[in-house]
Parts: structure tokens; sequence; C-alpha cells
């Protein structure tokens, strides 16, 4: 029912014509006539030159599929009416011998898929209409040259014929008379590959070349509608979140042609330089040329403006100055119509200017930087705006080193750009090599099938991680991105061989030692070292950052666990650490055995002595935090993961553990073997290791007291705020509060020193949520752990949803990756749920967020909504989350 | 500020007084008072002969431990007035070297936990008292007794001595005067074995034992509060689902002498026979006893009723005929008055008659059916109360095998049937080997001289208990009752002997590990395992359950995989299936290398290949199950598990499925090896195999289709309902049900056969009850499978939780084992949302839950509430639900 009403709705008209300055459409029903339509209009509507045409709606897109891939007859009969409007303000008429109207037909989506989707140029040729076109452009060798170039992209897109069948018949010509141009084949060159390509196609496609333009309307426009299912465009939309259901409009619009001869020309512009944001117009153009000749580089096409880097004398400016002049006319209008840098396509036919379309322009984010604040202080948009014109998550770009776009590259294999930046350095396999290679100052990339815990270490010994399994939420990505270092994950086409330690890909045998270099923004890998830049933040990041600062409500806090990302992310703008993991802290090479020891003790004593040891290095950990994040709040998590994760589980591993702790192996075996479990991401980890051994979290205590003791006795100021994990029942937190609190409270009277701290719990499982009034009785903050909330109130694990969670979003069953953005329905609704009733039993409850959607721009939108306090994320991300708060305020309201 | 109030409010209050017909309490107050303190009141307000005394309430042993295990001032104010009170009524006082008064100091919990806690009797004697005694009892060698007694149980209770060290000296001193029995001992001896034990105990404790009575009180009362965390309390505790944070009443009453001679006795009885319900009065009773000397099972009582059983002349009806009559009098009363069946204890001290205690009953499944029914035939008690005095997990001891009565049997001895049911097993001595054994997945016979509260465990592990010593009231009689397990007590002709772990009976000798049978309903022990059958249920079992359908609105399904467990289950009443697991039937050794083909298949036809062979197997396991289930409700769940769970994991495994199936074993370990999770709970499982293997569940839907058209074409009535397992998103089920549809329809198309089915789902993740309302618009039914609801929503991995769960039951965080009894808050708030939002949706949505809650009588309860539609269980859970379903009805109304 509804579904029919809501088509009923749009389909007021089934089809939009545009003309002579006249539109049905306008730049605002993108949705409808996606974006190419929707902006045709509205340039038709500003009295601009665009040629003639009408745009079929998405709508129309999504009934085709309907109706089982058929063009309704209403639909066509609404055509051919919009059709004769066309033919009418031309003065031609499609499928005439004497004066044939002549189409394109083009795929446009509500958002730009560049290159994904179909287009026919030229559609209206055959044997008869070739003629005429030869006669009314006193042209004939253009009017075969065109035919020859329709059949070829017709063949393609709507036939499915490979296009190198027909490629081949045009070099064997070329071959064969000894042309080294296009441009040197004779008319009647052209005339017998017309006929050679027609036989072709009438072989291969098994049935001839449709010569009726109506049939080759009715099938250009299905074949359209038909390329926004192939693979490529699916993968594309996926790649990029987009939906499926959207479907694609198509664009029928007379043809004009930049290749009739010199006078003629088609050219693409920006109206500010895209890369770099200066305020000048910048395009290129090319003469006696169809739009394609620009896009394919086979000929170098000229600069638009004089003097900017093109050859004396071959610039637009010169060569076609009142077209040039009226181009730049339309420019500025339309700069200032959209306020909006644009991106234009133009053809100029025998002198005449057409504009083909207008889009906003992509742009880098230095460019994207300077133009919104340019724009700013040109008062052309406001405040706001500015800030909404910048795509949070490519500030990315600026922070990193990356590689040289001009450096010479040898492409040996794509896998996930799992965290941004370039690096090069010798391939090592394990974390101890990475080590030793950054102790004898060697670059090195950390090579591996795939990382855990005991890789910390060797991961930031390297210049960056490879790995052939994980997506883009596996260890090696989440641990890299936190620390900021270019990271490929998921290279499957890389074969890892430890034994040989050795790499294969791409027909390469790559052994350790060799040098590779990554791309972590594209996930990119190449053979040898490719140079890399460091990019400089200029003054516009500082005065965007220094806007959403004034903008956001939500405070900014970074996941931290050493002095040195911790001072990183102050300097990027974070407010607090508002996740510093303990459990990294103890896989030092210098702490692991003793951690060992500790987890591998017999008796309660034992245990204390372990950790007693432990105890002064964790109390300089915390020092050396507290000094950095002076003034600033400190949120340190306690222990979290299972003990297991701490021991060695190769027998090779334990061997050499046994020898070096000193205990028989059998014994270390049967001691580590039951520790082993079946779901370790649901077992005893988390304050249920305190419930059960709560001497740990005491020494983790007493370290935190005694460093905030040793500091505020030096006159720092500094609140700590103690975070306990994985609580579930109230009654958790109630218990191990009260152990907190007593170890604190002895170490300020041995010290006598006073300071205010705080204790609160992660809310990370769906039954702390449900019952947050319950737990915020025992916690003077909560911070959301969404990763493990996401885990459970889904029931996926992370670490196995590569195997499926793919087709959950290609099948539409998840909109995106619910780790990487927020599931808003499911793990949302339990943040609000946790967020009501926490703040129910107190009111002025502080309440954070420190998973991996902390940086994540969408899930911060989410977050402010929510009314938490703040969200904290990775240095790196710091930045991101700045304007993307910003941004989420400025949209509640 | 509430806790305070809380307390004032119970502090009306702070000691409650009875005596002389007059009670602060009453049998209401059991919270208040424990069980015995409060029908210790009612008795006396009944003008029934209780000795005068009073009871400090569990609040004070709450505050106790509060104050760091102190008596507060108060305290013992509000003590001595009360004991001026009991000094009046007995014209004695306490501490006085004229006319001491005595008195029992006795613990008294708001359940009874019988033996769990400690006593003291005799307490007010020392040098100057005990004379006192012999004078005004005119009995010397009993004051002296009695003081050697007190010593003994004070300083083990309260001083915590070993009670050996006593005990060695007793031995010696008879092996040396050549005694046989206690009672040879003179006056002389007493006074000597007086001194020698108080040396002792000076010697061993590093101070003297108290003289002064009140010293002795304090302490005594002290000892009784610390003995609720005893570890065998807390143990107890543990496994009867009893709240540590109740704490234990105490009951200081004045002293009664079962001892003071032959006109002296002390006894136990039951006023309807606890083992079989028959109405008739029962019990033991000793003449020139104290209490313990009954239940401590040293000598072997006799019975209270002539012609009972025991020697003629020596029931207490012969013996002692006029208390006996006023005990039949007083017991009739009792049972009028509490309207249930009594467990009574009661002394005779010189011919006048104590009662010392009332309490309901503890008995067997039979006899609670049989007692129900005949009270209600009595009309004692109403219909709802009749089935509210039966334990629905009782029932179990009915429905489980008993021996074989036409099997051939080797006797080796007779004892008394303490608890019925057959049991065979290895013979083991301790409770550790028996916890050992049960670990190992061995069935054993624990044999002991008697029981004590240490052996609880172990008496848990093994299937039966047999004992030489101790009667029908001993430990070990009443605890195996309690847990529904086999036991012969007192079967005194079996000669234990701990050190050669052996038994000597019949001339048999048999070693540890040898096998033997016990039969609990006749109190024979057999030599060699004997074969069991299944019980038929009696008449009263019968009359139950149709009073509880009558009763209940639940409907009761069973979980059954096969056609054996279904007709099982219906037999016991079940009304449908509510959960047939179909994995388990891939398992079957002439499936499991087909399924395995399945999994291993490279491609989609291979995987159709076999999934082919699979179906005539799958469709025969339904055609089975429809058959025995005719008219009833079928539940089919689709594929759930990971499918490595079907794999081999071991090398040999490996090599071995590798020869059979012909597939080189490197290439068979490459393909298991990434099939492997972290988490394999949360990981590639349930519906999510169907999103990326689509053709399983269409074989699956395909068999469930052909079965049912068979059987419909043969007139049999059907309506399949198709459960997707683990939905978290609702287009995961819109996709699936879609699958399912046509595949069930094409079926019908082919066949020529139409019948209804459903197609539901189960809720058994946060994500999927939290937007049930969206998941409903694509279910003909919920069921709710509380199993994972609880792993995901605890975040609690079932398999991993045995290393903290029992810590956390133990420290109060949560109540009981969440998988065993729902977790009301937690995941009981995910089943209400679920409900709610689903019947939001669709009002008449049918919703059940299927996990191992449904056969809990406390989850039923929850169930009942929530307004679900069914509850399913396991076949030998099904009576258990009936009854506990009716009850739930019951006190919803």
């Amino acid at each position: 029912m509804s579904l029919s009403d809501n088509t009923s709705r749009v389909e007021n008209h089934k089809v939009y014509f545009f003309g002579e300055s006249k539109a049905d459409g306008n730049s605002k029903m993108k949705d409808i006539l996606g974006g190419k339509g929707a902006n045709l209009a509205e340039m038709t509507s500003l009295g601009l030159p665009v040629p003639p045409g009408f745009t079929i709606p998405t709508s129309m897109c999504l009934q085709f599929y309907k109706d089982g891939e058929v063009l309704s007859d209403e639909l066509k009969q609404n055509v051919l009416d919009c059709l004769t409007s066309v033919e009418k303000i031309m003065d031609k008429k499609f499928g005439s011998p004497e004066k044939p109207l002549l189409v394109s037909v083009r795929s446009g989506a509500r958002v730009s898929m560049p290159g994904m989707m179909d287009t026919v140029l030229n559609l209206g040729l055959n044997d008869q209409t070739v003629e005429a076109l030869g006669r009314l452009s006193g042209n004939e060798r253009f009017a075969w040259d065109s035919y020859r170039r329709f059949l070829q992209m017709y063949s393609n897109v709507v036939m499915g014929m490979n296009i190198s069948l027909l490629e081949i018949k045009l070099e064997d010509l070329k071959d064969a008379k000894e042309y080294k141009a296009d441009t040197e084949l004779t008319v009647d060159d052209l005339k017998g590959l017309v006929k050679d390509y027609k036989n072709q196609i009438s072989e291969t496609c098994g049935k001839d070349f449709p010569s009726d333009p109506f049939d080759q309307l009715w099938e250009a426009i299905s074949a359209v509608f038909k390329s926004w299912n192939v693979p490529r465009a699916i993968a594309y939309r996926e790649l990029n979140n987009i939906s499926h259901d959207w479907g694609t409009a198509v664009n029928v619009q007379s043809m004009v042609f930049g290749n009739m001869g010199e006078s003629s020309a088609t050219g693409v512009a920006f109206t500010r330089n895209p890369s770099t944001g200066e305020k000048k117009f910048y395009g290129e153009f090319l003469i006696n040329a169809q739009g394609e000749d620009v896009v394919a580089g086979i000929r170098t096409p000229q600069t638009l403006v004089e003097n900017t880097g093109g050859e004396p004398g071959t610039s637009m400016q010169e060569m076609l100055p009142d077209v040039f002049a009226e181009l730049s006319d339309i420019y500025k209008k339309l700069e200032s119509h959209y306020r909006d840098m644009q991106d234009i396509e133009f053809t100029v036919e025998q002198g005449r200017l057409w504009m083909l379309q207008t889009r906003t322009g992509k742009r880098t984010a230095k460019a994207a930087l300077k133009i919104a604040m340019d724009m700013l202080d040109e008062e052309l948009i406001s405040n706001d705006e500015a800030l909404l014109r910048i795509d949070p998550k490519s500030l990315d770009q600026l922070l990193h080193p990356t590689l040289d776009p001009n450096a010479e590259k040898t492409l040996l294999a794509k896998g996930l750009p799992a965290s941004p930046g370039g690096a090069s350095g010798r391939i090592v396999f394990s974390s101890e090599d990475a080590v030793a290679a950054k102790d004898k100052e060697e670059k090195v990339i950390l090579v591996r099938v795939e990382t855990s815990p005991e890789d910390i270490e060797g991961m930031d010994a390297a210049q960056g991680i490879l790995t052939s399994r994980g997506g883009m939420t596996s260890h090696a990505a989440v641990v890299a991105r936190g620390m900021g270092k270019c990271c490929v994950a998921g290279c499957g086409a890389m074969e890892v061989n430890y034994q040989d330690k050795q790499i294969i890909v791409s027909g390469y045998v790559l052994k350790e030692g060799e040098i590779i270099t990554l791309d972590g923004s594209t996930g990119e890998v190449f053979l040898g070292e490719v140079k890399t830049i460091q990019p400089k933040l200029g003054d516009n990041f500082q005065r965007v950052m220094k806007l959403s600062d004034q903008k956001r409500r939500l405070k900014i806090r970074t996941n931290a666990d050493t002095a040195k990302d911790a001072g990183l992310a102050r300097e990027f703008g974070a407010e607090g650490i508002g996740l510093c993991r303990t459990e990294h802290m103890f896989f030092a090479s210098d702490r692991i055995d003793v951690m060992r020891e500790m987890i591998l003790s017999e008796t309660t004593t034992e245990r204390k002595e372990a950790l007693d040891r432990l105890l002064p290095m964790q109390r300089k950990d915390f020092v050396d935090l507290f000094e950095v994040m002076e003034g600033l709040p400190v949120t340190i998590r306690l222990l979290d993961p299972p003990l297991h994760e701490f021991l060695p589980h190769t027998e090779a591993e334990m061997k050499e553990l046994a020898e070096r702790i000193g205990m028989p192996v059998s014994r270390l075996r049967s001691k580590v073997k039951p520790l082993a479990e079946f779901n370790p991401m649901l077992g005893h980890r988390g304050c249920r290791l305190a419930i059960t051994y709560p001497e740990i979290y005491v020494m983790q205590a007493r370290a935190i007291a005694e460093a905030a003791s040793e500091l505020v006795a030096r006159g720092t100021q500094l609140v700590p705020e103690i975070m306990i994990p994985l609580v579930g029942m109230s009654k958790e937190l109630e218990i191990l509060r009260k152990l907190v609190c007593e170890e604190v409270e002895a170490v300020q009277k041995e010290k006598a020193v006073e300071f205010d701290y705080l204790v609160g719990t992660m809310i990370e499982l769906p039954r702390s949520a449900l019952t947050a009034n319950e737990v915020a009785e025992h916690a003077d903050f909560f911070s959301f752990g969404t990763n493990d909330l996401t885990q459970t109130c889904l029931g996926v694990s992370r670490d196995d949803s590569g195997r499926f969670l793919s087709s959950y979003i290609a099948e539409g069953i998840l909109e995106a990756d619910p780790f990487a953005s927020i599931d808003v329905k499911g793990v949302g609704g339990l943040v609000s749920t946790a967020v009501k009733l926490g703040r129910q039993t107190k009111s002025q409850l502080k309440i954070g967020i420190c998973g991996e959607h902390g940086g994540d721009p969408k899930s911060i939108e989410f977050f402010n909504k929510t009314e938490l306090d703040y969200v904290s994320c990775s240095p790196y991300r710091v930045p991101i989350a700045r304007l993307a708060a910003a941004q989420a305020h400025i949209k509640q309201q």
C-alpha cells in the first residue's frame, strides 16, 4: 500500500524536461533526478546555455527492476513527448534522414559514482542519418568518425561486447596504412571500418546492430538502468557506503560536438584549484575533441588560463578568447549561485559554448580547508556552513606522512587501507626482529599473517604493518590507527611464509630484508622504497579547529597508553585521556615475564610478590602519563584481557619461558592449558579477574595513587579517573570500588597527600546498560566501551566477523560495518537507555565513550544527540573528532 | 541513610522472648527469627510445653558482621533482660552456684540448613554449677557427664579445637578400665576426664576454658553467628540457592535433659511418613540421651509407635505410654495448626515432655504427592495449597529409574530405606574421591560410616550414598532426600574400613572401585550392577498433574531431537515440540561424513550435491518426529552451530577423514584451519550460515516440507513451525523467511499437497530483543533462546564461566547460576521488552521459550508473569514444568 502511494507521488512527472531557460526540476531534486540531472535543470533555469533534454527519474529505475527489467509503455510515451519538445527547440528530428537529432544517454545517481556506470554518445546515428550529419556539419569525416565511435560505445555498453574486438580492427587498419594517429584516417577508411564493425558485432552478438534510432534509445536507457547493478557499481557503493536501493536517473540530452573542427572544443574546469584550494579558475580543454578524449589521456590537454603552465599561445584564453570570456562569466555565476567550488564540463561547438555539467567539486583536505576559510572571508558562506563543508575524515590525510604522489612506483598488491600514511622499510616477520632493527635504527615493515597483543612492541618499532588477514577492525588495524602508524591489512593476494621468511605476491618472491612501501590511505603495497613527504598543518587547519572548538559541546579526549601517544594527542587538541589501557604496559619485554610469573603463581603470596615487582614499573607509567597530561583528566582502565593472553602458546615459546623462569616445562604446560577459553571474549576477564584475584587491582590502584601523590606533592594539578572494565552486575562495581578506594586512601595516608579521584566503569555489556540505574549508584562516571557492546549486543565476534560481515553489508542487512560506525538501532539503543537510567540515579553523571566509534563522525553525531559529555579516540583522530563534534552540534541545532 | 532507617525498624525488638504461653514472635516471622525461633514462639503461644528462652534475630547477625564481629552492648543488655525473665519462670539463676540455670545456644536460619551451623548445649556449667546440678538432679554422674559433654562441645564449636583430641582421652580411659560403653564411666572417672579435658584445652588453645557462664554465653552467641560463614555453610547455601545475606538467628533456651536417667528420653518424629507419605506418626527416640545422640547416629534409635519395625517392648508407646499419649495429642494439634506435615523434636526430662522444635517436614517427592492429595481429601488444605505444597523439582525423583524387580540380584545387606531410587556405581570412601570421579564422568557410590556436613559435595557428586550407622533422620538421610538422591543408611551389617579402603559385608570383602547397587526404597544393597527400569507414575502423580493442567495458563512443550525423546516427552504430557535441534541429526555416524563433504565443498554445486544426499535422511527424521507428535505443534530449528563443530580437529582424525573422503590431508588441513574461530559463540553460525550458504536452509526447508506433505497426504494433522536461529537484524529474517517459504511452496506445488506452516525466529541476541517490533514483522512466532541470550546479555560464556561463577554466587554478585535460573533483571528485562515490542507489531504473536530455563520453576514463574504462551524443556522436566506453571499461575493470582 505505502509503496504505491509513494510511487504515485513521485510519478507526477514521469520524465523531467529542461531546455531554453525552463526546467521541470531544480538542484534540490538530486534524490529524484540524480546529481547531474538536477544541476542540468538548475543551469537551464539560470539561463545558461544547456543543450535541451530530459531526465528520467531514479524512481523509474526502481520501477524498471520491479517490472522485470522492462520499460513501461507509459514511460516510453513520456520520453517521446519530451523528445518532441527537444526537437522543436533544436529544429531537428530524431531519426530524420534530413535533419537528424542526435542525443547522449547518461546515467546520473544521487551521489556521483565516477566512471562506475554507463554513457552512450551520438545516439541516433545509422547509415542514413550519418549522411545527413555529414551534410549539415559540412564535415563528412567528422560524421563517419562519430558513427564509428557510436558503434564502438553502443556495442560495448548496450550489447555487452568486449571493446577490444573493435579496437583491434582500428589498430590493424592503422598498421596496414602505416598511420600514426587516428586523425590520418580518411572518410573511406572510416566507412570501411563502420562496415567491419557492424559485421563483427553481428558475429559476436548473434544479432545485428539496431539501425532504428528508437530501438537504440530504448536499449540505451535500459542499459543505463542495468548499469546500476553491474559488479563494479555494487562494489563502489559498498566501499563508499551508498545505498543499493536508490537507483540511477537517466539523462537524455541533444548532442553537441566538440569535434566539429578547429572552432570546436571540449573541456573540464574547477572554479578553484581542487588540490590546493587556491582561488583561481583551473582546468583543461582540447580543440576538436569529444569529452572522453580529455579524460582518456590520449592527447595531452591544454590549459584554460594563459600563463598557467601550458605552452604560450595554447590556452583557451588565447585561442578562443570570446568563448573563454563567456565561460568565465558563467563559472563565477555558478560558484556564487551554488556557493561552493564547482566542477564543470563544457563543449564548444563551432564557436558556441554549451554547458554539459556542473557539480560540487571534489577536493583534497588541504583544498577543502582553504576553500571553506576563503569563502567565509568572502562572506559567501557562514561560519557553520564553512565547518560543514569539510569532511572530517579527510583531515587524516593532513596528519600522516604520505607517499610522494610524483614518485615512480611498482604496485605489488592491494589490501585494506587500515591506517593511513605512507611507510617504507625492510621486511621483517617477527616482533622481536622489528624491535632488534629499531635498536639498530633500521626502518622495517612488520609483515604478519595477523597480529596479536604480543606484537605490540614490534608494531611500535616498525614503520608500518602489513597483514595478509583481518579487516579494518582487526587487531593490526585498530592498534595501528591507535599508534597513528601506517597499516595495510587483509592483503589476501600475499602469501606469508614464516618458515622460509618470505612473501610471495604478484609473482615476486620477497625475502626478509627486502624493501617494500605501504600506502595506508589506499591499501597499496609497492616494491622498493617510495619517497614520502611530511605534510605541514597550515593556518587554515588551525583556524578550522578553533572554529570547531567554539561550536562543539562534546569534549574530545584520547585513547593513549603511553606518555608519547598522550603528548601527540595533546598537540592535536585532546582535552584529556579517555582510555589508558594498562594491559599494553605489561607486554613490554622487561615486564612480560614478571606478569607471567604473577599469572602462574600457585598462591596468593607468590602472586603478591610478582605484583610487588610490577608495582614500581606501573607507577612509573602513570607518573609519565600524569606529567604529560597535567591539568587534564586521565582515565585509567584497570587490567582487562584474559590472563592467557599474556602466556606463551607454542611449545617452543613455552620451553623458552620455562627455562627463563626456572619452571619444569611440563608444569608450565599444565598451568597454561586450563587457562585456555572457548570464547575468551566472554570469559574470565575484566573485573571478573579482580573478583577472583583482587590483589591485581589493588596493585594497580596503589600504582595510580602513588604516582598521583608524587605529582600532587610537586604541585601538579590532576584528578585520576579509575575505570573498572566489563561490569555486568552493579555488585561487581560495589565490591571493586571499595577495594580500590581503600587502597587509594591507604596511600594518601601513607604519603600524607590528598587528591580527588573518581572511580567509574565501562558500560560494555548489555546487562550493565540495562541496569545502569543500579550501576550508577557506585560509579562517578560511565564510559561506553562500544566495541564490546557491539560484540555482545549483536552477538558478533569482531575477530570472526570477516567471514560474513561483507555479505551482510552487500545484502543491506547492515548499513555499515558496526565496528566502524555505531549500530544506532541496536547498540545505540543500549547507549541511550544507559544514559537515561544512569542520569536517573545521578543527574550530573559524567558520561563518555572510548570505543573505536569515538573517532567516527557519524557515530559522533549520535553521541552528541545522546548528550554524552565526551568522546575519546586515538590521537590521530582527535582533530577529526573536534570537527565532527562541531558539525554534529550544528546539525542538531 | 536508608540503611539506618531500615535497621531501626527491625530493631524494635533486639531480642524476642518466649515462655509460659507468651511469645514476642510467631511462626510468620521466619525472616527475622529463623525457622526454629519462629516456631518456638508459635508453639509457646499455642500453650505447648516449650522450655522458655529467647531468640536473637537475624538482623543482629548482620549487625555483628558489620561491627567487625563484636556483640554490641545494647544487644547484651537485651539478652540479660530476657535471661532474667527465663530465670523467673524456671526459678533458677544463670551462673548461680545454688540453683543454676543452664541454657542451649542454637543457630536457626530462615530456611533449615541441617547440621550446617553450630549448637552448644549445657551452657552455664563450671566447677561450681556442676555440683549444684548434681545436687538438684540427685544424679551426680549425670551432672559430670553433662559437664564433660559441654567441655567437648564448647571447645570444638567456640574455641575451634579438633574434637578428636578430647575423644582420644575418653577412649584411652575406657581402654585402661576395660569399659565397653560410656555408661560404665563412674563419677570419679568423669571428674578426672573433666580435669584432663580442661588441661588439654588450655594446652591446645593457649587459653583456659572460660569458667564464667556469661563469658561462655557471649562467646557461644558469637560462635553461632560466625558459623553462618564457615565454608561448609557457604557450600550448602550455594548448593541450595540460599542467599548469603540473610544471616542466622540464635536461640537461647533453658536446658531440659533427656539424659537424666531411664525416665528421660529424647526423640524426633514426623507427623506422617516422610518417605512414603503414609498418614502414620513416625519417629525415633532414645532413652537417657541428649538430642545429638539421635541425629549423630552413634546409637541406633528405637521406634516411637509399637509394631512398626522395632524390637517388641522397645517403642516409646510401650516404654513411656503417658508421655507418648501427650506427644500424640501435641503432634495432631501441631499438624492441624500448621496444616502440614511436621518434623518435631522433643525431650522427656524425668517423665516430663518438652517440645524443642517443630518445622515443616522434608519429604520425598512420593510422600509430598501423597500428603498433598491426602490433606486435600481431608479438607485440611485447598486445591491451590495442595499444588503449592509440592516442590516441582522433586518430581524428578519419581521419573528416574528404579531397580528392575525382575533382574537377578545378589543381596549383600539391608539398611534403612533413607531416600528412594536405584543407583549403581563404584565404591569410593571419601567426598573428594566422589567429586574427582564425577569430573571423570564415573558413577560412584559414596560409602561412609556416617556422613557429616563436609560430605555435601561428595554426596552431590555420587549416584547414591551408603552409611553403616545412623537412622532415617541422620544427616545422610535428610540431605540425600533433599537432593533427591538414593540413600541407604544405618546398614549395620556392613563394616567400613577407611584405612584399607574396603567394606566387609556378608562375607564379601569389597575394595574401592568395585561396583555395588543400592535400592533406596527398600534399603537393600546388592553386589555388582543391577538393571534399572523406568518407574510407573502412581495415581497421586497423575492427580497432581491433572490438577496442575487445570490451573496453568502456560502450555508446556519439550526440547526433543529424536522421535524417541519426543515420544517420552509426550507420555510425560508435553503439548508439542518447542525445539528440535537439527544439527544433532548430522552427528550420526552415517551422516557426519556427508555433512563434512558439504562443508568442505569448493563450489556451490559441490555443496548442493552433498546436501542432496543429506536430504532424504533429514526428511526421514522429520517424518518420524511428525508421526510421534501427530496433532501437536513441532518447532524445527534450522542449522545453528558453526560449521567447524562438525569437522575433525586432531591430526589423527584429519588423516582418517582425508582417507575416507579421498582428499589429500594437506588440503583438508588447509580447509579446516581457517574455519576455526576465536569466539565461536559469536561467530559464523545460526542464520549467518544461511546468508552466506542459502542452500543449506533450502535443503532443510525442503526436507520439512516433503515430510509434512507425506504425512498430510496420509491424513495426519500437523503444522510445522520452522525456526530461524540467531537473528540479530530483522532483514536477516526477511531474507531467510522468503527463501524458506519459496522452497516450502515449491514442494507443496510439486506434491500437490497444501498445509499450514509457520516461520518464526529465536530471540537470543540483545539486538533482536531490542528491535523485536521490526523482527516481528517477518515472524509468525518468537522463541526465546535464553541460553544464548544470557551469554550475550551478561557477556559470559557458559563454557568458560566455571572459573568465576562460583565466586560470583559466593560473593552475592549473582543470586543464582544465571544459566540455571533466569537473571530476571538483565536477561528478563530483554525478554519483557521483546514481548512488549513484538506484540506491538502483532498483538497475537505466539511466544515461547526453549532455553534451559524452560524447566526451571523459578524461571517459569517469570515466564508466566511475562505472558509467554509456552515453555519448552527437556522431556524429564515436562512434569516439573506442568506443576511449576500451575504454581506460577496460582501465585500470580
